[in-house]
Protein backbone atom coordinates (compact mmCIF):
# COMPACT_ATOMS: atom_id res chain seq x y z
CA UNK A 1 0.00 0.00 0.00
CA UNK A 2 1.47 3.20 -0.98
CA UNK A 3 0.78 6.29 1.25
CA UNK A 4 -1.48 8.00 -1.53
CA UNK A 5 -4.06 5.23 -1.54
CA UNK A 6 -7.26 5.76 1.17
CA UNK A 7 -5.87 4.91 4.74
CA UNK A 8 -7.66 2.72 6.95
CA UNK A 9 -8.25 4.81 10.26
CA UNK A 10 -5.53 3.57 13.18
CA UNK A 11 -7.83 2.51 15.50
CA UNK A 12 -8.61 0.31 13.68
CA UNK A 13 -4.70 -0.49 11.81
CA UNK A 14 -4.49 -1.61 15.47
CA UNK A 15 -6.79 -4.26 16.02
CA UNK A 16 -5.54 -5.76 12.54
CA UNK A 17 -3.46 -8.26 14.66
CA UNK A 18 -5.99 -9.28 17.27
CA UNK A 19 -8.12 -10.04 13.94
CA UNK A 20 -5.39 -12.01 12.33
CA UNK A 21 -4.60 -13.96 15.92
CA UNK A 22 -7.88 -15.19 16.19
CA UNK A 23 -8.85 -16.05 12.34
CA UNK A 24 -5.28 -17.89 11.74
CA UNK A 25 -6.59 -19.96 15.05
CA UNK A 26 -10.60 -20.29 13.33
CA UNK A 27 -8.78 -21.61 10.19
CA UNK A 28 -6.52 -24.21 11.49
CA UNK A 29 -9.39 -25.39 13.35
CA UNK A 30 -10.93 -25.84 9.97
CA UNK A 31 -13.38 -23.30 10.27
CA UNK A 32 -14.62 -22.13 6.95
CA UNK A 33 -17.04 -18.85 8.35
CA UNK A 34 -17.61 -16.55 11.00
CA UNK A 35 -20.19 -14.40 12.25
CA UNK A 36 -19.04 -10.53 13.98
CA UNK A 37 -21.10 -11.65 17.34
CA UNK A 38 -18.24 -14.92 17.56
CA UNK A 39 -15.04 -12.49 16.18
CA UNK A 40 -16.65 -10.37 19.09
CA UNK A 41 -16.87 -12.75 21.97
CA UNK A 42 -13.93 -13.49 20.84
CA UNK A 43 -11.49 -11.05 20.41
CA UNK A 44 -13.53 -8.75 22.72
CA UNK A 45 -14.87 -5.91 20.83
CA UNK A 46 -18.10 -4.84 19.65
CA UNK A 47 -19.35 -6.04 16.91
CA UNK A 48 -20.21 -3.26 15.72
CA UNK A 49 -17.02 -1.99 15.98
CA UNK A 50 -16.06 -5.18 13.63
CA UNK A 51 -18.55 -4.62 11.09
CA UNK A 52 -17.35 -0.92 10.53
CA UNK A 53 -13.38 -1.78 10.31
CA UNK A 54 -14.37 -5.13 8.13
CA UNK A 55 -15.98 -2.74 5.67
CA UNK A 56 -13.09 -0.63 5.30
CA UNK A 57 -10.77 -3.49 3.75
CA UNK A 58 -13.94 -4.90 1.91
CA UNK A 59 -14.68 -7.90 3.97
CA UNK A 60 -18.83 -7.46 3.88
CA UNK A 61 -20.07 -10.22 5.73
CA UNK A 62 -23.33 -11.53 4.61
CA UNK A 63 -26.70 -11.33 7.03
CA UNK A 64 -27.04 -14.95 8.16
CA UNK A 65 -24.22 -16.09 6.69
CA UNK A 66 -20.78 -14.06 8.43
CA UNK A 67 -17.01 -13.52 6.68
CA UNK A 68 -14.95 -15.91 4.81
CA UNK A 69 -12.50 -17.19 7.11
CA UNK A 70 -10.33 -18.22 4.13
CA UNK A 71 -10.79 -14.37 2.50
CA UNK A 72 -10.25 -12.88 5.30
CA UNK A 73 -7.14 -15.14 6.64
CA UNK A 74 -5.45 -13.93 3.18
CA UNK A 75 -6.42 -10.38 3.52
CA UNK A 76 -4.43 -10.20 6.94
CA UNK A 77 -1.93 -12.17 6.04
CA UNK A 78 -0.74 -10.00 3.01
CA UNK A 79 -1.87 -6.64 4.82
CA UNK A 80 0.20 -7.00 8.14
CA UNK A 81 3.10 -9.23 5.80
CA UNK A 82 3.04 -12.12 7.35
CA UNK A 83 5.24 -13.45 4.47
CA UNK A 84 8.19 -11.70 5.32
CA UNK A 85 10.28 -12.56 9.02
CA UNK A 86 11.05 -8.91 10.63
CA UNK A 87 13.92 -9.13 12.86
CA UNK A 88 13.89 -7.35 16.03
CA UNK A 89 16.49 -5.90 18.40
CA UNK A 90 16.09 -5.86 22.11
CA UNK A 91 18.16 -3.41 24.22
CA UNK A 92 18.37 -3.58 27.89
CA UNK A 93 17.99 -6.92 29.47
CA UNK A 94 17.26 -6.06 32.81
CA UNK A 95 13.94 -8.00 34.01
CA UNK A 96 11.73 -6.55 31.49
CA UNK A 97 13.85 -7.33 28.76
CA UNK A 98 14.25 -10.48 29.80
CA UNK A 99 10.57 -11.34 29.68
CA UNK A 100 10.23 -10.11 26.54
CA UNK A 101 13.22 -12.27 25.40
CA UNK A 102 11.65 -15.37 27.26
CA UNK A 103 8.46 -14.84 25.44
CA UNK A 104 10.02 -14.03 22.16
CA UNK A 105 6.50 -13.65 20.72
CA UNK A 106 6.27 -16.92 20.02
CA UNK A 107 2.35 -16.38 19.16
CA UNK A 108 3.80 -14.26 15.76
CA UNK A 109 5.81 -17.11 13.17
CA UNK A 110 6.79 -13.70 11.29
CA UNK A 111 8.55 -11.50 13.75
CA UNK A 112 11.82 -12.80 15.95
CA UNK A 113 14.18 -10.81 18.63
CA UNK A 114 17.41 -11.77 17.14
CA UNK A 115 19.75 -10.47 19.25
CA UNK A 116 19.56 -8.24 22.95
CA UNK A 117 21.93 -5.54 23.72
CA UNK A 118 23.13 -4.45 27.21
CA UNK A 119 26.23 -2.87 28.53
CA UNK A 120 26.81 -5.36 31.77
CA UNK A 121 29.73 -7.32 30.97
CA UNK A 122 27.89 -10.01 32.72
CA UNK A 123 25.36 -10.58 30.80
CA UNK A 124 27.60 -9.99 27.49
CA UNK A 125 28.39 -12.97 25.82
CA UNK A 126 25.54 -15.17 26.97
CA UNK A 127 22.37 -16.54 25.81
CA UNK A 128 19.13 -16.29 26.53
CA UNK A 129 16.42 -18.55 25.04
CA UNK A 130 18.72 -18.68 22.09
CA UNK A 131 19.20 -15.06 21.66
CA UNK A 132 22.66 -14.03 22.02
CA UNK A 133 23.28 -11.11 24.28
CA UNK A 134 26.21 -8.70 22.86
CA UNK A 135 27.97 -5.60 24.57
CA UNK A 136 25.94 -1.91 23.28
CA UNK A 137 29.23 -0.92 22.03
CA UNK A 138 28.82 -3.72 18.80
CA UNK A 139 25.10 -2.24 17.58
CA UNK A 140 26.16 -0.51 14.90
CA UNK A 141 28.32 -3.89 13.36
CA UNK A 142 25.39 -6.13 14.65
CA UNK A 143 22.15 -4.50 13.34
CA UNK A 144 23.77 -3.97 10.20
CA UNK A 145 24.73 -7.13 9.50
CA UNK A 146 21.33 -8.97 10.89
CA UNK A 147 19.06 -5.79 8.56
CA UNK A 148 17.59 -5.07 11.96
CA UNK A 149 14.38 -2.88 11.38
CA UNK A 150 12.36 -3.05 14.66
CA UNK A 151 13.92 -2.45 18.18
CA UNK A 152 12.37 -2.59 22.00
CA UNK A 153 13.68 -0.30 23.97
CA UNK A 154 13.65 -1.39 27.44
CA UNK A 155 17.04 0.44 28.84
CA UNK A 156 16.65 2.85 32.26
CA UNK A 157 15.12 5.87 31.53
CA UNK A 158 18.07 7.90 31.58
CA UNK A 159 19.44 5.93 28.77
CA UNK A 160 16.55 5.91 26.56
CA UNK A 161 17.30 9.16 24.22
CA UNK A 162 20.79 8.52 23.69
CA UNK A 163 20.38 4.83 22.67
CA UNK A 164 17.11 5.82 20.60
CA UNK A 165 19.69 7.79 18.75
CA UNK A 166 22.25 5.25 17.88
CA UNK A 167 19.63 3.16 17.03
CA UNK A 168 18.39 5.66 14.22
CA UNK A 169 21.96 6.31 13.36
CA UNK A 170 22.27 2.90 12.50
CA UNK A 171 18.88 2.82 10.29
CA UNK A 172 16.68 1.32 12.73
CA UNK A 173 12.75 2.13 11.02
CA UNK A 174 10.90 1.38 14.36
CA UNK A 175 11.09 2.05 18.03
CA UNK A 176 8.74 -0.45 20.62
CA UNK A 177 9.52 2.16 23.68
CA UNK A 178 8.72 0.87 27.14
CA UNK A 179 10.71 3.55 29.18
CA UNK A 180 8.51 6.22 30.36
CA UNK A 181 10.88 8.58 28.66
CA UNK A 182 9.21 10.29 25.82
CA UNK A 183 11.73 10.04 22.85
CA UNK A 184 12.90 12.20 19.69
CA UNK A 185 13.25 10.68 16.56
CA UNK A 186 13.50 12.26 13.33
CA UNK A 187 10.07 11.88 11.12
CA UNK A 188 11.04 9.09 9.40
CA UNK A 189 11.58 7.03 12.35
CA UNK A 190 7.77 5.13 13.78
CA UNK A 191 7.73 4.92 17.54
CA UNK A 192 5.06 3.37 19.42
CA UNK A 193 5.17 4.15 23.83
CA UNK A 194 4.03 1.53 26.29
CA UNK A 195 4.19 3.74 29.26
CA UNK A 196 3.37 1.74 31.80
CA UNK A 197 2.32 3.82 34.71
CA UNK A 198 -0.07 5.66 31.79
CA UNK A 199 -1.71 2.23 31.45
CA UNK A 200 -2.03 2.20 35.18
CA UNK A 201 -3.57 5.36 35.76
CA UNK A 202 -5.49 5.23 32.32
CA UNK A 203 -7.73 1.77 33.27
CA UNK A 204 -8.35 3.53 36.72
CA UNK A 205 -9.53 6.31 35.47
CA UNK A 206 -11.70 4.38 32.97
CA UNK A 207 -12.71 2.36 35.80
CA UNK A 208 -14.03 5.36 37.27
CA UNK A 209 -15.66 6.88 34.78
CA UNK A 210 -16.61 4.19 32.53
CA UNK A 211 -16.96 0.85 34.83
CA UNK A 212 -18.72 -1.52 32.46
CA UNK A 213 -17.13 -0.19 29.02
CA UNK A 214 -14.45 -2.74 26.96
CA UNK A 215 -10.97 -1.25 27.31
CA UNK A 216 -9.38 0.59 24.58
CA UNK A 217 -6.60 -1.65 24.30
CA UNK A 218 -9.26 -4.91 23.76
CA UNK B 1 -18.82 12.11 37.25
CA UNK B 2 -21.21 9.72 36.86
CA UNK B 3 -22.51 8.01 33.87
CA UNK B 4 -25.53 10.02 33.15
CA UNK B 5 -23.19 12.99 32.31
CA UNK B 6 -21.17 13.56 29.18
CA UNK B 7 -18.64 11.62 28.27
CA UNK B 8 -15.17 12.44 26.75
CA UNK B 9 -13.67 10.12 24.11
CA UNK B 10 -12.11 7.33 24.80
CA UNK B 11 -9.10 8.30 22.99
CA UNK B 12 -9.08 11.56 25.28
CA UNK B 13 -9.41 9.83 28.07
CA UNK B 14 -6.50 7.86 27.43
CA UNK B 15 -4.30 10.65 26.87
CA UNK B 16 -5.12 12.39 30.40
CA UNK B 17 -2.43 10.78 32.07
CA UNK B 18 0.20 11.67 30.00
CA UNK B 19 -1.02 15.23 29.87
CA UNK B 20 -1.01 15.49 33.71
CA UNK B 21 2.67 13.75 34.01
CA UNK B 22 3.68 16.94 31.89
CA UNK B 23 1.69 19.65 33.56
CA UNK B 24 2.91 18.48 36.82
CA UNK B 25 7.01 19.03 35.74
CA UNK B 26 5.70 22.31 34.41
CA UNK B 27 3.72 23.24 37.34
CA UNK B 28 7.01 22.26 39.73
CA UNK B 29 9.24 24.21 36.81
CA UNK B 30 6.85 27.36 38.08
CA UNK B 31 5.58 28.32 34.70
CA UNK B 32 2.66 29.74 34.64
CA UNK B 33 1.30 29.27 31.33
CA UNK B 34 1.85 26.81 28.25
CA UNK B 35 1.45 26.81 24.69
CA UNK B 36 -0.52 23.70 22.83
CA UNK B 37 3.02 23.82 20.48
CA UNK B 38 4.67 23.09 23.81
CA UNK B 39 2.78 21.23 24.95
CA UNK B 40 2.95 18.91 21.76
CA UNK B 41 6.33 18.91 21.45
CA UNK B 42 6.88 17.61 24.88
CA UNK B 43 4.05 15.16 25.07
CA UNK B 44 4.53 14.13 20.77
CA UNK B 45 0.49 14.68 20.21
CA UNK B 46 0.06 17.01 17.58
CA UNK B 47 -1.27 20.02 18.67
CA UNK B 48 -4.85 20.14 17.01
CA UNK B 49 -5.41 16.49 19.04
CA UNK B 50 -4.38 18.95 22.04
CA UNK B 51 -6.60 21.71 21.64
CA UNK B 52 -9.62 19.62 20.66
CA UNK B 53 -8.87 17.36 23.80
CA UNK B 54 -8.99 20.37 26.27
CA UNK B 55 -11.62 21.79 24.45
CA UNK B 56 -13.83 18.61 26.16
CA UNK B 57 -12.61 19.85 29.54
CA UNK B 58 -13.17 23.44 29.11
CA UNK B 59 -9.91 24.62 29.30
CA UNK B 60 -9.68 27.34 26.19
CA UNK B 61 -6.56 28.33 25.55
CA UNK B 62 -6.40 32.21 24.42
CA UNK B 63 -4.47 32.91 21.09
CA UNK B 64 -0.93 34.28 21.97
CA UNK B 65 -1.62 33.41 25.86
CA UNK B 66 -2.15 29.54 25.72
CA UNK B 67 -3.29 27.76 29.06
CA UNK B 68 -2.94 28.60 32.28
CA UNK B 69 -0.73 25.46 33.86
CA UNK B 70 -2.52 25.60 37.88
CA UNK B 71 -6.03 25.19 36.04
CA UNK B 72 -4.83 22.14 34.24
CA UNK B 73 -3.10 20.72 36.89
CA UNK B 74 -6.38 21.44 39.37
CA UNK B 75 -8.15 19.94 37.11
CA UNK B 76 -6.19 16.78 35.87
CA UNK B 77 -5.82 16.01 39.87
CA UNK B 78 -9.58 16.22 40.12
CA UNK B 79 -9.92 14.00 37.06
CA UNK B 80 -7.17 11.51 37.54
CA UNK B 81 -8.12 11.59 41.59
CA UNK B 82 -4.91 11.84 42.15
CA UNK B 83 -5.59 12.89 46.12
CA UNK B 84 -6.77 9.33 46.13
CA UNK B 85 -4.36 6.49 46.72
CA UNK B 86 -5.23 3.27 44.25
CA UNK B 87 -3.74 -0.03 46.10
CA UNK B 88 -2.89 -2.00 43.41
CA UNK B 89 -1.90 -5.93 43.74
CA UNK B 90 0.48 -7.99 40.91
CA UNK B 91 -0.31 -11.55 40.52
CA UNK B 92 2.77 -13.33 39.05
CA UNK B 93 6.15 -12.20 39.82
CA UNK B 94 8.37 -13.53 36.80
CA UNK B 95 10.71 -11.66 34.90
CA UNK B 96 7.54 -9.53 34.04
CA UNK B 97 5.87 -9.15 37.16
CA UNK B 98 9.41 -8.55 38.70
CA UNK B 99 10.17 -5.52 36.35
CA UNK B 100 6.78 -3.82 37.69
CA UNK B 101 7.03 -4.66 41.44
CA UNK B 102 10.94 -3.23 40.98
CA UNK B 103 9.46 -0.19 39.24
CA UNK B 104 6.97 0.47 41.22
CA UNK B 105 5.10 3.03 39.39
CA UNK B 106 7.39 5.64 40.84
CA UNK B 107 6.25 8.63 38.54
CA UNK B 108 2.78 8.35 39.80
CA UNK B 109 2.74 8.74 43.72
CA UNK B 110 -1.03 7.62 43.53
CA UNK B 111 -0.85 4.35 42.65
CA UNK B 112 1.52 1.88 44.62
CA UNK B 113 1.28 -2.02 43.83
CA UNK B 114 1.40 -3.34 47.78
CA UNK B 115 1.41 -6.71 47.53
CA UNK B 116 2.86 -9.36 44.80
CA UNK B 117 1.85 -13.58 44.75
CA UNK B 118 3.03 -16.41 43.25
CA UNK B 119 2.63 -20.12 43.65
CA UNK B 120 6.42 -20.64 43.67
CA UNK B 121 7.70 -21.18 47.18
CA UNK B 122 10.86 -20.00 46.70
CA UNK B 123 9.35 -16.43 45.99
CA UNK B 124 6.80 -16.66 48.60
CA UNK B 125 7.63 -14.70 52.31
CA UNK B 126 10.27 -12.51 50.10
CA UNK B 127 10.52 -8.65 50.06
CA UNK B 128 10.68 -7.22 46.46
CA UNK B 129 11.83 -3.63 46.15
CA UNK B 130 9.81 -3.62 49.74
CA UNK B 131 6.52 -5.17 48.14
CA UNK B 132 5.84 -8.64 49.94
CA UNK B 133 5.24 -11.42 48.22
CA UNK B 134 2.53 -13.60 49.19
CA UNK B 135 1.32 -17.00 48.04
CA UNK B 136 -2.00 -17.47 45.63
CA UNK B 137 -4.04 -19.23 47.96
CA UNK B 138 -3.65 -16.23 50.00
CA UNK B 139 -4.95 -13.99 47.87
CA UNK B 140 -9.07 -13.62 48.88
CA UNK B 141 -7.72 -12.68 52.70
CA UNK B 142 -4.64 -10.03 51.62
CA UNK B 143 -6.95 -8.60 48.73
CA UNK B 144 -9.81 -7.88 51.25
CA UNK B 145 -7.99 -6.54 54.05
CA UNK B 146 -6.07 -4.12 52.12
CA UNK B 147 -8.91 -3.14 49.69
CA UNK B 148 -7.01 -3.76 46.62
CA UNK B 149 -9.01 -2.95 43.19
CA UNK B 150 -6.62 -3.57 40.87
CA UNK B 151 -4.98 -6.18 39.45
CA UNK B 152 -2.00 -6.14 36.85
CA UNK B 153 -1.83 -9.92 36.03
CA UNK B 154 1.69 -11.38 34.96
CA UNK B 155 0.96 -15.26 34.78
CA UNK B 156 1.72 -17.67 32.54
CA UNK B 157 -0.86 -17.39 29.69
CA UNK B 158 -2.75 -20.87 31.01
CA UNK B 159 -3.28 -19.84 34.72
CA UNK B 160 -4.95 -15.94 33.00
CA UNK B 161 -8.71 -16.83 32.97
CA UNK B 162 -9.05 -18.96 36.02
CA UNK B 163 -6.44 -15.88 38.31
CA UNK B 164 -9.27 -13.66 37.01
CA UNK B 165 -12.27 -15.72 37.98
CA UNK B 166 -10.42 -15.26 41.52
CA UNK B 167 -9.72 -12.00 41.12
CA UNK B 168 -13.58 -11.15 40.02
CA UNK B 169 -14.92 -13.20 42.84
CA UNK B 170 -12.59 -11.62 45.68
CA UNK B 171 -13.94 -7.99 44.15
CA UNK B 172 -11.37 -6.68 42.20
CA UNK B 173 -12.73 -3.93 39.64
CA UNK B 174 -9.99 -3.78 36.91
CA UNK B 175 -7.09 -5.52 35.70
CA UNK B 176 -4.01 -4.93 33.41
CA UNK B 177 -3.93 -7.90 31.40
CA UNK B 178 -0.04 -8.57 30.28
CA UNK B 179 -0.99 -11.99 29.49
CA UNK B 180 -1.44 -12.94 26.12
CA UNK B 181 -4.71 -14.53 26.86
CA UNK B 182 -8.44 -12.49 26.09
CA UNK B 183 -10.50 -12.84 29.77
CA UNK B 184 -13.79 -13.02 30.20
CA UNK B 185 -14.76 -10.57 33.44
CA UNK B 186 -18.12 -9.31 34.45
CA UNK B 187 -19.72 -5.88 32.79
CA UNK B 188 -19.05 -4.58 36.27
CA UNK B 189 -15.13 -5.18 35.88
CA UNK B 190 -12.83 -3.09 33.65
CA UNK B 191 -9.68 -4.91 31.64
CA UNK B 192 -7.05 -3.11 29.82
CA UNK B 193 -5.54 -5.33 27.71
CA UNK B 194 -1.53 -5.40 26.68
CA UNK B 195 -0.48 -7.52 24.41
CA UNK B 196 3.37 -7.46 23.41
CA UNK B 197 3.11 -9.92 20.62
CA UNK B 198 -0.06 -7.49 19.17
CA UNK B 199 2.14 -3.97 20.06
CA UNK B 200 4.88 -5.46 18.05
CA UNK B 201 2.84 -6.10 15.01
CA UNK B 202 1.10 -3.05 14.99
CA UNK B 203 4.26 -1.03 15.05
CA UNK B 204 5.52 -3.12 12.23
CA UNK B 205 2.14 -2.35 10.24
CA UNK B 206 2.09 1.18 10.96
CA UNK B 207 5.60 1.44 9.91
CA UNK B 208 4.59 0.32 6.38
CA UNK B 209 1.61 2.46 6.25
CA UNK B 210 2.26 5.41 8.15
CA UNK B 211 5.72 6.11 8.42
CA UNK B 212 5.73 9.30 9.88
CA UNK B 213 3.11 9.47 11.20
CA UNK B 214 2.77 10.17 15.57
CA UNK B 215 2.53 6.70 17.17
CA UNK B 216 -1.66 5.81 18.73
CA UNK B 217 0.03 5.26 22.34
CA UNK B 218 2.17 8.66 21.81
Amino acid sequence: MSQNEPKIPQATAKRLPLYYRFIQSLHSSGKQRVSSAELSEAVKVDSATIRRDFSYFGALGKKGYGYNVQYLLDFFRKTLNQDEITNVALVGVGHLGTAFVNYNFLKNNNTHIVVGFDADETKVGTTMSGVPIHHVDEMEQIMKQNKIDVAILTVPSAYAQPVADDLVRFGIKGILNFTPARLTVPDTVRVHHIDLSIELQSLIYFMQHYPSAEGVHQ
